[in-house]
Order: structure tokens, then C-alpha cells, then sequence
């Protein structure tokens, strides 16, 4: 804690000033980041080379702007939430160019805007379609993160109304049903000194939140009724989480974030539990100084598994269909990292023994050279990814020969 | 770009013949190592792209087998170990077929054999060339990691012989001098069992020695006449170092090695320090268990740069020359991961603030998919290369547009 603070004197406070004002030499004191931009995909299907289930053909669907999630609808639309605040649907691979209607304003300014989307576990009775946005408090402030619901039509978001608004921030949200019924959502915090906020058991920001599927908090949520804690707070300590996923067979919630210049952690959430940022980080800032020189603290959870040099995890999920049986419940991780490690935007597979230890990491997709924002798998067991760029795509990914 | 699209196409194909040797079965509990062979290389030159120097040509020099160290002799020769204990040489970029003469008899077993390669700094008053290898104990065991030396003739290495004899170890040896004249070597270990001699101050694997040019102990060293430590000794706790580095501001000795499963790391030597191989890691068992929960010790030095994955560190350089402006005091690693990374041998590229503080790292080369074993900056200010692969080559790198 000592050494936090003095980082937090002499190192962190100026990072911020100093990230800010970054010359276009590359000095010693100044990295700029590199500005590596991805080639164009080409059209049609790609055959990629994978470790342990050889041969995959990716289909490719383009047209889309910085999408951040998607859904699949019983009737085999996938619904895309674009950054930029649009709803778009993908139907038997092509995607309509009208926007799907409903959505309310979004205030999308740097990594914020129209973010994650989730269909309530009862959709077939009740076509709810939850999403997070950042709603415009000002315009010199970042938008407020907010939970909102609509019913879907068949056509359209309708009786779309705001459920729950978190806090401040611009980092992104996540959001998850978990098989407790509950909606899990993350509120995501960047550098000190802002970061302080993760910490601070009265704020929502660098948190995970358990709420009602009608955005109220569940009264066995771990903090209820304890003095200056926030009741819809699960789990505390979080950077910027920008995965979610069901573990298939423990049924935890299991979380991934970004950390700093390393530090990427994919986390099994656990009820109260702090997850360390920014006391605790396998990275440093980007101006050089440990975030802290031991990363690991009793009272505080490490992570399952990090990478150093960070990847820029995002989207994740846990594969559990028959198309690739060799994948079978292995966890797959979008990762966006580009430039300082060039070309490596890609798919990363994590596989576990029978105590859900890692085992093995293999980069995909490599030779894409596509951020990778989202991954999830559809209802006909095929994976599908959303590539984080201004010309976006959705990419299925299959196995070369269909059974 | 188009470079390195068809480098895929070409390189993938032949990948898939060695992928179909594996075993099917993948089993939780005993993950077989996955086999992906390097694809073979060009014989022209190669245009690949880098972050911040941009275009770079790659020459490559072909029909080495398995080659491990590399020096630059004065009259422009370059002499090259090969692991199964032969010494070669090239001479303007052409390998002369017929091994050099003068090296002695090598135990070539799984990861030994013939090691590291240096000139003495006075090389020009004396010719001497101090080389690793493992001697033979009996055909049943490890060999003998042990230093010698011989005079260079200008075609051979004449009056050889054995400095000092450090253990048994199947472990790699590298060797340097420093800015003090002495010369320092690695002796390397596994895991545990075998690992917890590295702690063992009285048994010379799991350490870096320290050592004078005729193979005796400085007076200086840190451990001399302490009972129950071997004087050699300069640093304990490392598992398989496979480079060292002297920094070209500090003069420090830079020491880079294998983790386990996750864990490769870079350290600055200082005299005496722990580095904490068995007892603390980053990485993981290759079944699952993490090394240790908390990777840092009070007692114990942390890394400076680590790598989780591992990305099997091996020979390691700071560039200083002028060829690369950009690249000005860098760190360059090679890497030698292949496998659950597919495609990933390649060399890393770090670069640090003013107080030696990690700023970026940058994977280069990974479009040539192969092992990096060695690198080197020649006396023309070029980067050379070893790839650790059966059919090796020499790789020599220079800007695009020469000066």
C-alpha cells in the first residue's frame, strides 16, 4: 500500500497529465501509441488454420460501425448493437441497412456509447431485450451507464424505458443473466486517479452489479443493508470489464477486464469479493511504474488467469455446442490489442483441467489481423464474433467439413 | 502486407502435415503438447513489417541445423554453434559446408549439447573463443555442463580446453562477458523435483556463476568463503536461462529465462539476489496448478518484463547501433513458442523509460513462423538471427532503403 501511494504522488497523477499531452516523438518518457490500422477483411469465406480443430471457415458479414454485442432471436435474427447508439439485425447473413427502431438517444464519446446487449432468460414469453447505454447527462461530461429494457416486436424495440442508472463513467458495461435469474452488469473505471473509485465501496464504478430483472436490487445481494456500501454492488475492485460469461458447469459467473500495460484478467466472480484494481495489478502504467510491486494480496482475489503483455480482452464465452467438439467447454476471449504488438488482434481459446486450471492458451485469427470485440456462440452451435472497427463485421465461424 | 498474406497461404499448408500426427484425444488431465512444425523459409530475401521502423529485409542463410549461439569475428567471419556439437562458419553470407575443426566431443541430448558462444573482450591479442557444451558422464545420464576454450587460428580452434565443469544438468548454458572482465554463465534447471537445487546455495544449476577468463573464482564474488555456498555463484532461483545481456548504460547484466507454463522473465542480475525459481513464479505447472499463489517474496527479486504465456525466451540482446535509429537501446528477445500460440516463434522487441521501466513490447517476424533462438547485433549495426529449428538459417536484418 506504500508503494501504491507514492506511485500515486509521483507517477500516476502526472500519467494522466502526461497521456494527455502526448508529443508525436517517441521518447523515452512519452511513448505515443503505435497506429497500426487493420487491413481491409476480405468478402468472402476465410479458411483459417486453428491448433486442435484444424480447418475453420469464417463467413464474413460487413457493414457494420464498431459493433459491440449481439443476440440471437428464437426466430434466427441476430440483433448488433453498434457503438454509435444503432440497432442492427443480421437475418440468414445479411444485414439490413434500416436500423432497428426504438433505441432512445445515446451519448457516445470515446469508448461509450450503445454497449452490451442480453434477451431475458423467459424471452419467449416476455421478448425483453435488455441492453446498457451511456446516457447524456451534459455535453462536456461523459454519459451516465444505464440499464434500459425493451419488448421486441418482431420488428422493433417497443415500451423501451430506462431501468436503472449506475454512475458517470466512460467505460463500457457489460451485461449478463446469471441462472439465478439475476442480470449482472459491470461498471468499468480507467487509471488513477479515477481508478480510486474501484475501491470506494460507495460508488458503482469499478464494479460488478447483481440486480432484479426489473433493475432493483435482490435483498440477498452481499451488501445489503451494511453503512456505505452501495447495495447493487456483487464484486469490487474491477478496471474496465468488458466480458461476461456462465461457467456450463459451476454456473459462476465468470468475469474479464482490461488491465493497464498488462495486467488482462479473466476473474470467477464470488459474491463481496474485491478483485484488487488499483491496488493490486500484474501491469504497469503506461509511463512505465508497477502498478504495484507485488500483485497479489491476501484479502484480495487474483485473477484465474492474465496476460502480460495485455491483449485487450473483451467479449467472452464459453464454448459448449457439438459443431467443435474438440472446443468443448473451453473459454474464448476477444482479444483488441494492436499496434505495440502488431497484427494480433485475434481469438484466444483457454482450455482447463477438471478444477478449471488452465492448461493451454492458443491465439486465433491472427492472420485477420481484426480487433475482436465480441464472441459468442449462436443456438446452432457455431462461434460468432464481432470485430471492433469502423468497417465491422460479423464473422461465423464453422467447421470445414459440416456434419 | 501482401508479403505476409502470402506467407500464411504458402506456410499454412505445409503446417497441416504435422497436425495430422497428433493424437485426437485431448484429455483435461494430460494435455499432450500440440505439434506444429515451422513451415520452411524462403531462400530470398523477405519483406516484413515492423511498428516503428517500418519495412525491414530479411537475408536469410540457409542449412544450419539447430543452431544455438552466434560471434562475429573480426575479419568478418561469423561463427555459429549447432547443438548437436558442430562449429560452423559464414563468411559474406555464404555458409562454408565443412564444420570448423578444434571443438570437442559434445553429449547432444534432448535440450543440450553445444551451447553459447564468446569471444574474449581482448579477442585480438589472444583469440581466445569460450564456448558451452555437455560432456559426456555415461551414455545413461545428463550430460556435464561445462566451460572451454580455444584459440582461433583463422580457419580452427586450436589448444582447447575444459575451464571448468560446473553440474549435470540437461539444461542450456549461456555465457557473456562483462564490463568487469568476468565471465558470467547460466546453468539451467527444470522443474520439481529437480528445480529445488536452484535454492540449493551449494549446487551450481538453477544459477548464474561468475566466473574469471582461466575458469577460477573472483575473490569478489558474493558468496566467497561462505560455508555451504558455492563461491561461483552470482545469482540463485533461476529455472532455464537462455539469454544474457550486458545493458548498455548501467552496464548490468540483463538475464532472460523459461518459465513454466506462463513465467518467462527478464532479470537484472545483481550480485547475490534470489530470483525465486521454485518458489515464486508467474506461471503455471503444465497440469494446471499454479507455482505459487502469490508470485512475490520480500526476500526474493521480481522480474523486470515477464510474459504470461510464455513466449520460450531465448538469446537476447540490447541493439545499439545506428541502423535502426528507432530501435536505440531496445531490448530484443527471441521466442521460440510454437504450438498453443500457433505461429507465434518469433522476436520481441521491448523498450523502456529513462529508469529502465517497461514502456512497449512489439512481436516481430511472427509471419516467418519460426523458432527464434538467438539474436545479435553484428559489427555493421544489423540485427542477426538464429532460427532453432532443424533446418536453421542465419537471418540477417536491415532497413529497407539502405544509408
Amino acid at each position: 500500500m506504500k508503494t501504491f501511494l507514492v506511485f500515486l504522488v509521483s507517477g500516476l497523477a502526472s500519467s494522466v497529465i502526461g497521456l494527455a499531452q502526448q508529443p508525436a516523438a517517441r521518447t523515452p518518457t512519452a511513448p505515443p501509441p503505435i497506429n497500426w490500422p487493420s487491413p481491409a477483411l476480405p468478402g468472402g469465406p476465410i479458411m483459417v488454420e486453428t491448433a486442435i480443430e484444424r480447418q475453420v471457415q469464417v463467413t464474413v458479414t460487413k457493414g457494420l460501425n464498431q459493433p459491440f454485442s449481439m443476440a440471437f432471436l428464437p426466430d434466427g435474427g441476430i440483433l448488433i448493437t453498434e457503438r454509435a447508439g444503432r440497432l442492427r439485425i443480421v437475418r440468414n447473413g445479411v444485414l439490413d441497412p434500416a436500423p432497428v427502431a426504438g433505441v432512445p438517444q445515446v451519448h457516445a464519446q470515446g469508448i461509450g456509447g450503445l454497449m452490451d446487449l442480453a434477451l431475458h432468460p423467459r424471452f419467449a414469453e416476455n421478448q425483453w431485450v435488455y441492453f446498457t447505454y451511456h446516457k447524456l447527462v451534459d455535453e462536456k461530461s461523459l454519459g451516465r451507464i444505464t440499464l434500459a429494457r425493451g419488448r421486441w416486436d418482431g420488428k422493433a424495440l417497443a415500451e423501451v424505458r430506462d431501468l436503472f442508472s449506475a454512475t458517470q463513467s466512460g467505460n463500457a458495461s457489460r451485461i449478463i443473466f446469471g441462472r439465478d435469474g439475476m442480470l449482472y452488469m459491470t461498471v468499468g473505471i480507467g487509471d488513477p486517479p479515477a481508478a480510486l473509485r474501484a475501491q470506494d465501496p460507495n460508488d458503482l464504478a469499478g464494479k460488478v452489479l447483481r440486480l432484479r430483472d426489473d433493475g432493483t436490487v435482490p435483498a440477498d445481494n452481499p451488501f445489503v443493508g451494511r453503512a456505505g456500501y452501495r447495495p447493487e454492488i456483487y464484486t469490487l475492485g474491477h478496471r474496465n470489464a468488458l466480458g461476461l460469461a456462465v461457467n456450463p458447469e459451476t454456473g459462476a459467473i465468470w468475469e474479464c477486464e482490461n488491465g493497464p500495460n498488462g495486467g488482462d484478467e479473466v476473474n470467477i466472480l464470488q459474491a463481496g469479493k474485491n478483485y484488487g484494481w488499483p491496488v493490486v495489478s500484474y501491469g504497469r502504467f503506461y509511463l512505465g511504474p508497477r502498478v504495484s510491486v507485488n500483485p497479489w494480496r491476501e484479502e484480495m482475489e487474483p485473477p484465474l488467469v492474465f496476460w502480460v503483455p495485455a491483449i485487450a480482452v473483451s467479449g467472452m464465452t464459453f464454448y459448449t455446442g457439438d459443431k467443435f467438439p474438440n472446443w468443448k467447454n473451453h473459454l474464448f476471449v476477444g482479444g483488441m490489442r494492436q499496434g505495440e504488438v502488431p497484427r494480433s488482434g485475434h481469438l484466444e481459446r483457454i482450455d482447463f483441467n477438471a478444477k478449471w486450471e488452465e492448461l493451454h492458451r492458443e491465439g486465433m485469427l491472427r492472420e485477420l489481423q481484426q480487433r475482436i470485440r465480441d464472441v459468442r456462440q449462436g443456438p446452432d452451435g457455431l462461434l460468432y464474433l464481432l470485430t471492433a472497427e469502423n468497417d465491422g463485421a460479423l464473422l461465423r465461424m464453422e467447421p470445414e467439413h459440416k456434419n
